[in-house]
């Protein structure tokens, strides 16, 4: 009987390449696609960027509205998306809301780009 | 006739904080919203750490099945849309088709993450 070598699986599949750096986690993938998802809209981005414009770095619909031009009921429902996705906090003072950027809440996406 | 200090638009709207900063235009809100749609999945994002992971920085379809657990055909559908969005580039040598991150490709998100 004549003795086979057998190859380690990796080189019988010429075609990969090792990996050589972490990749992200299933979990942690689906968590940053959940987060990119709310972000991933023109009038979002532009919230977004214009609560961080602000002085102060605080806006209310009223702030957004016009500058969007968009109506109250559409930008209240962009920042609730935003704000269920974690990017933003709202507190209440007087008739307004008032948003922030949530410290922190881009440092997932921040952290993933910086790794690629 | 009593003299009307008439007061700027700004003063009357008493809710509106002034902006302070530069916001991302329409039309870059648009082209990022686009590309962020194509990078929010969590397969993909996964193709994306993991095609950076490898050994030069590259990986061909083969290389992406077995670790994320999907057909070839699922596969080269996420690549396609990546590469279609601008993140990838797809070199063809023999059988195969190799990936890479397209230089760059990753800026505008940075940038717009860098100004919130």
């Amino acid at each position: 009987m004549t003795s086979i070598e057998l190859l380690p699986l990796r080189d019988l599949q010429s075609c990969c390449a090792p990996i050589t750096r972490d990749v992200v986690s299933e979990e942690n993938a689906a968590s940053l696609a959940r987060a990119l998802k709310a972000l991933a809209d023109p009038a979002r981005l532009r919230i977004v960027s214009m609560i961080a414009a602000h002085e102060d770095g605080e806006a209310c619909v009223c702030d957004l509205t016009d500058p969007l031009g968009l109506s109250q009921p559409t930008v209240s429902h962009h920042l609730k998306v935003l704000t269920a996705a974690g990017f933003l906090t709202r507190s209440k003072r007087g008739t307004w809301a008032y948003y922030r950027i949530a410290p922190g809440s881009l440092d997932a996406v921040s952290s993933f780009i910086s790794a690629v």
